[in-house]
């Protein structure tokens, strides 16, 4: 058939697996094992769901609001999507029309390179050092755009925000964006450089630190002049992005800063203890400022780890990938989750 | 700045007014006067907020399959999105990918021309007949795809199903997509084709008979292979598009049967009320299949009636546009939104 050569082919990102069974312990996407502020179950309650014939404020512009309150922003500098994934797609289509390679590190959110080959934009992967870290002066050459988590993922490396400066003070023809889904568990935000620069783009997410994964909103800081960009592409894609109920506990969810410093504070303080523990049971663990940890053992492969493990139901992260093949990435759960992890953990090590 | 170069440049499309105020009469975006299912209130209360935490089922399978069970497919030839706006998109970016030009009428959906400029798709409008109808023998012309509605927007004017078919039968090198949006206010869908020839694609939306335009739901149906397309785009664009509470809630939409049909009967009735009153005015009246009427005064202008009944806070729409810039689009209400708007347009015709 004549259309079958129009069909844009892609090979897809995959999710990680979202079992339904209970019983499951589900350390695999880096969900935050706390529910989300009890002021969200209340609003959902409390619902006027006959509003619902009505659309949506196409702006959202209650939660856009409370995003740039929270953060000192005006409501101009900032831009709400489905989830960061959404935003990150507006970001790629938006801002990467050159036909020069847009940079990102080689090992790296795995929806990058997905995004480009979807939109037929030309990327260079730049290799991380050996110890998995952002080389700043590696970004030193001809590119269309630049973009990279920090915390990296799956790593869980932060990269110091005056390294993210350099990359941004020696990349102005460039817009830049740093991928913040995890900076609440420890990084320091580049959203000052918003305002330093003209050519940065910082985007979060409710999915990690805000226990709002479920919810799919993420959102996007940066000058007006960039926003407004953001919003012209996403007003000629979907006007009606984020629906009533979204809106409405997205709101709730940022308002309770208390929750959230404390959620935030409780998985801070379990991935340490996790880190100390891995680090007994003689893994190699990379410095993570984020809710997952990576690491690897000197004598198990990370493929065999990650099928034992799913084998008694603990469901972790593993790449078949090179120079990461050996590693997990494990979000950090409750207390009670990691001990089940560690309690199976060294069932194995200890039966080797 | 180099960047500025590689920003794409749209002109967004522009959705109807959302005024905020209590006691505007809204008639100007085509939602349902009348609320959704009581099913979705409850399923909102009864939410468990707590599972937030969680992503969602990135294949919404809960309801791909209460839509696939509604029309008799199979999950495999359903494919959801975050309303049919969002639907479209996905189908523009997956199956519009020939140098050859898109087909639509020249008085249509204005998202058409906005996502084809958006992805850089060429196109071509043809010109509807003189009474607004769609012309299937205008579309026998080389072509990289075709798209209507049917009913048509703005003008409600329906296409019968065997002209839906002859246009399919004399385009199967190419991708047909018949948005029905409007479809059951009255029209035969064209979802048996699906399965009569392997180029067509039927996109349906909650936001109109299903009262459900807040909650953004939109849905596709074709055979398992433009499905699978569809859905390997929409995987590498966003996996989890579809929220939690969304799933839950548009489950409940669909399987409401008896509510779903009491509403449009009850805009069926209003709608022949209203054409019969807006005759009697001496408006002349497409006729119309859909949840609006199109009509046109010989004495008054489109825009003078327009800024007259926004003066009354009444909202309908207007559009600048040749051939059409006489009409008023105007969404079927309430009988009571119907009679105040009808006193509103009697006191200014009478007093001309």
């Amino acid at each position: 058939m004549g259309f079958e050569d129009n069909i844009r082919r892609v090979i897809p990102y995959v999710p990680g697996e979202q079992p339904q069974s209970r019983g499951t312990i589900k350390l695999n996407t880096n969900e935050n094992p706390y529910p989300p502020s009890p002021r969200v179950k209340k609003v959902l309650e409390e619902f006027d769901a006959d509003a619902l014939r009505l659309y949506p404020d196409p702006a959202a512009l209650r939660l856009v609001k409370a995003i740039a309150d929270r953060y000192g922003l005006k409501e101009e500098e900032v831009f709400v999507g489905v989830g960061s994934d959404d935003v990150l797609a507006m970001c790629f289509l938006t801002f990467f029309n050159s036909g020069k390679p847009l940079l990102f590190p080689d090992i790296t959110y795995s929806f990058y390179d997905v995004w480009a080959a979807l939109f037929r934009i030309p990327y260079l992967a730049l290799p991380l050092d050996d110890e998995f870290r952002i080389v700043p002066g590696d970004f030193r050459r001809e590119n269309g755009g630049i973009i990279f988590p920090n915390p990296n993922a799956p790593t869980g490396v932060l990269l110091p925000l005056d390294a993210v400066r350099e990359i941004v003070r020696n990349n102005q023809e460039s817009i830049v964006i740093i991928d913040e889904a995890y900076i609440d568990f420890g990084g320091e935000s580049a959203l000052p450089l918003i305002h330093e620069y003209e050519n940065v783009v910082v985007v979060q997410t409710f999915s990690k630190s805000r226990s709002g994964a479920g919810l799919r909103i993420g959102y996007a800081m940066s000058n007006a002049h960039l926003i407004r960009a953001l919003n012209d592409v996403k007003y000629s894609f979907n006007s009606y992005t984020m629906n009533s109920p979204t809106i409405a506990a997205g709101v709730e969810c940022v308002l309770d800063e208390e929750h959230f410093r404390a959620s935030v504070e409780r998985i801070k303080a379990t991935r340490e203890r996790a880190a100390a523990v891995f680090g007994q049971l003689g893994f190699h663990v990379l410095p993570s400022a984020a809710n997952f940890l990576f690491v690897s053992h000197p004598s198990v492969s990370g493929k065999e780890l990650f099928d034992y493990l799913k084998s008694r139901n603990i469901y972790v992260r593993w790449w078949d990938k090179a120079r990461i093949r050996n590693y997990l990435r494990i979000t950090i759960g409750t207390e009670e989750q990691m001990d089940a992890l560690f309690g199976a953990l060294k069932e194995y090590l200890w039966n080797q």
